[in-house]
């Protein structure tokens, strides 16, 4: 049997790996048990948009985590590239969200009313501003938003820089590994059992991601209520003549131009199950959103297409922090945020860890919400 | 310098090959030089269908061409059966092709009336029997001419048994190696040069599909007027649940069933010079044909997109025989025929090879007919 860790880290996509680095940095033992290759799930599925302003229309808990995750990110990216040696890719060229009808002009105007008056930084163009520095933006557009706090990052290379950073600060990554079993002595989590090994930490974390709620062992009132919603992506090879410089935003579909010459189209949203697959009904709601934001992206050649599977909770908040069972704790639910609340994923876990106390911040967000009577 | 083989073939598709393939058979000493992989260009990308009747409203040599070739095929894939030890998969299941609207139906109606009268065989059905033998047809299905002679074969096993059977009768099949320049003397063809070798052939053949016109070192009069003319496609995962037993043909769309459990879908017909892409417009155009048919291949995984250039002559028909220089043979301009047509053109090049005369079915897919004076 290994030498028990201080922290096990179920689940090795950017939540899990955020959360094993800062705990290692502040002296923890920690083991990541990833079944795939890390990051390679929802983690590198996902777009790396880091823009919380453009779908809030409340400033609530959640638009204030999201905020302050933001405001991580320049740091972070920052101690990454020391600690990992690599760049993630931390762009702060603004989103812009462009109104294609009456209704959606509608909606932009009140979320620039409220924004402003909550003293948030929004830019209100003309239909003509927003072609002048977004030329291949369709006709249609009747006006649109500039938020030019809301950023991006390369979420594929988030991930792999977490993994290098997670290794150098310590951290045990294993990969290709499944926990088949949590074992629990009454109320409490004693450990984890994989085919080979066996764990007694004194803390377990499940960061599984959409999986969290189907690990063997967690009696009913400690699974996390944890469903996978699909989504769907594509990318289009623009290196020829990139379209877009800035991401372009929507309800429609979204566009995110990569520095390596990649547009990234997204996102579906659909309940099916754990089947990550990428259909034909997916890719033609993905080019109609996109042919509606930019017609002449019809010419561009087709790069890659895939699909990953969100974690989301029955109120589609994160679940953050302690569970109904002693020594377990829960860190799931980031829906479509996840590469945004890494970092503060990263922090607030590892507060709790290492001091036990629970941050303010992560009160709204404790998994005590979904328990069963 | 190496010995010199008595033809050299320069393209190894299934035209090139099936050529290779019969002339050594009939004790040639061939080499085929490939620039990439043996059959991975148009042969690869094709769909397979060996469908005639589906498209032609005359009885004109072409349609006659592509009966007789088609007539061969039984004999080819034992051959190639017994010669290269693999299936080629082809299947005689016949063609379906649904009117969904009037104007369809008038079309479908005229080629039934001339292909009765001609004394092929076509079924008309109603759209109740359509539906009956194919339940997952749409319900705008009109009508439909089934074509029981109409069938298909896995081209990309083809191409890879041609390969070996051409192989197994002494072929040299040279893979990775590019033409750098045909070698003449006057009116004459007296070789060709590559990196590191050069040939002096008897007879040389152009078989380099649409890059046949591309050759360096043929004069302009011995060019033959080809133009790449894009085909993109793309393949759905339908092994849980096969929708199609039968290729269902349209002007639309085509759907082509596997047997290894993937739908084909294809095919866009483009100007796009040598761009081999799959663009966003092409899938599109792909999935609308696809859906009209089938409303419920919606929900269906993609596989794979691809796309490929087929070899156009003007007229969009082959080009077949001696060129205006001696010792130069042409076989390439098969457009969307390649497939059915190997089995023909390996017969019919063959002929003029070892024989030195125009076989009548030739006579009309003469180079000369684009001569320039």
């Amino acid at each position: 049997m290994p030498r028990s860790p201080d922290v096990l880290v179920i689940g090795g996509g950017v939540i899990g790996l955020a959360i094993a680095r800062r705990v290692a940095q502040r002296g923890g033992r920690v083991t990541v048990i990833e079944r795939g290759v890390p990051g390679h799930e929802a983690s590198w599925a996902a777009a790396g948009m880091l823009a919380p302003q453009c779908e809030s229309d409340t400033i609530d808990p959640f638009f204030d985590l999201c905020r302050a995750s933001l405001g991580l990110y320049p740091a972070f990216a920052h101690a990454l590239r020391d600690e990992a040696g690599m760049e993630i890719e931390y762009r702060v060229d603004g989103t812009l969200y462009p109104a294609l009808d009456d209704r959606e002009q509608k909606t932009l105007e009140q979320r620039y009313q409220r924004q402003r008056e909550a003293g948030l930084p929004v830019v209100r163009l003309t239909a003509k501003e927003a072609r002048t520095i977004e030329p291949n933006l369709s006709n249609r557009v009747q006006m649109a938003l500039s938020f030019p706090d809301d950023h991006q990052v390369d979420n594929r290379k988030l991930a792999q820089a977490l993994v290098v950073a997670a290794r150098r600060a310590g951290v045990d990554v294993r990969e290709g590994v499944t926990i088949t079993r949590i074992l629990t002595d009454g109320d409490r989590v004693i450990g984890a059992v994989t085919k080979t090994e066996e764990w007694h930490p004194d803390v377990v974390v499940n960061a599984a991601g959409c999986w969290a709620s189907v690990l063997n062992g967690l009696p009913p009132g400690a699974c996390p209520p944890i469903r996978p919603i699909r989504g769907q992506m594509l990318s289009l090879d623009v290196s020829a003549s990139p379209p877009f410089r800035r991401v372009i935003y929507s309800h429609r579909s979204y566009l995110v131009p990569r520095a390596d010459g990649r547009l990234l189209i997204g996102a579906t949203v659909e309940e099916a199950g754990f089947k990550k697959q990428v259909t034909v009904g997916g890719i033609l709601k993905l080019f109609k959103g996109a042919l509606d934001l930019a017609p002449s992206l019809r010419e561009y050649p087709v790069e890659s297409t895939w699909s990953g599977l969100r974690p989301a909770s029955p109120d589609r908040l994160p679940v953050l922090g302690p569970a109904a069972l002693d020594g377990l704790i829960l860190a799931t639910g980031h829906y479509r945020n996840g590469i945004l609340l890494a970092p503060i994923t990263g922090e607030l876990i590892s507060d709790v860890i290492t001091t036990g106390d629970i941050p303010p911040m992560m009160r709204p967000f404790l998994p005590g919400r979904f328990e069963r009577v």
